[in-house]
């Protein structure tokens, strides 16, 4: 069976150095030096000062053509030279997940242009999306971005102009966690 | 934190009775008595002769009129005459997770009327559907039905009905347990 879950456990080490911790939306985590991944077919209990768990999935709101857009120049992970990485947790608000398909889609997208703003930013940016809400975990999804030094900026612009969407009014909980790669 | 798993343990034992176990597209399951439902915070590993793992979530196509029809007539479960139940999990082909968003929407509505087809049903037949493809296990939803013995044929309607669709040209795994509670 495939690794279905992945576990990203801060502590004091790990391959991931923690250059920056800002609660954003919310309270803080507990202050870590590093942060370790681990895939595993089971959830692992908590490891370190704290542990996030979550799995991927298919596609909830991208139609045809954004995902067509996004295969065709989207990057994959662990290339040389993206040795800065962002995990962003996210909560969002009882009111967004009471909302039905099309409603969520139409704030994600018609409104706030989610993937329209993430398009800009690739391949530059390389990002993984990690579903955890219905797992029970405090947050509801562990957002991962991998980019090399000289595209920080453009990753800082990226996450400024999500945050200012309407979306991010349902947002209710979020930790901005910046790294970069062990030498 | 709320229980976020259920769990479906097959065995000799269980607080309903199996009354029928029909594969119905692909490999059936080993044959139990009784099937016992528990809920927990964790996923628990398996008991009994097999035992199948998923977790409720947020509706994943229904549009706002649709989630307000539901709402208005759908039936919780437990209800004192619903000593009648099905336990049907599906798996769906790996086309069918390949495809973006809107066409999965097509499919599942505009060309099989899933929600439509359903509301018919309602409220003789309670429903909850649960996901467990993203938690590694081997169906992609575990599907559990409860109505009262005079609707059993009302419900063997409404499983035809959603076999007969372009939908269910994706499913490429489905067992039909049926059940009593036990007195």
């Amino acid at each position: 069976m495939d690794a279905s879950f992945i576990h990203f456990t801060g502590g004091q080490t790990g391959a991931w150095q923690v250059t920056g911790m800002t609660p954003v939306i919310g309270p803080a985590l507990d202050a870590v030096a590093a942060i370790d991944l681990h895939t595993a077919t089971e959830l692992l209990p908590s490891n370190g000062t704290w542990t996030l768990r979550g799995f991927s999935s298919n596609v909830r709101y991208a139609e045809k053509t954004e995902v067509e857009q996004l295969r065709a120049i989207q990057s994959g992970l662990g290339r040389p030279e993206a040795i800065c990485a962002a995990l962003i947790p996210i909560r969002k608000s009882a009111a967004w997940w009471a909302l039905a398909q099309d409603e969520r889609r139409q704030i994600f997208e018609a409104q706030s242009h989610h993937t329209a703003t993430g398009l800009q930013y690739l391949p530059a940016i390389a990002r993984k999306l990690y579903h955890c809400r219905d797992i029970g975990e405090p947050f509801d999804f562990l957002t991962w971005f991998e980019y090399a030094p000289m595209h920080e900026s453009a990753f800082d612009a990226l996450v400024a102009a999500l945050r200012q969407s309407p979306e991010w009014q349902y947002v209710d909980w979020e930790v901005d966690i910046r790294l970069t790669l062990q030498a």
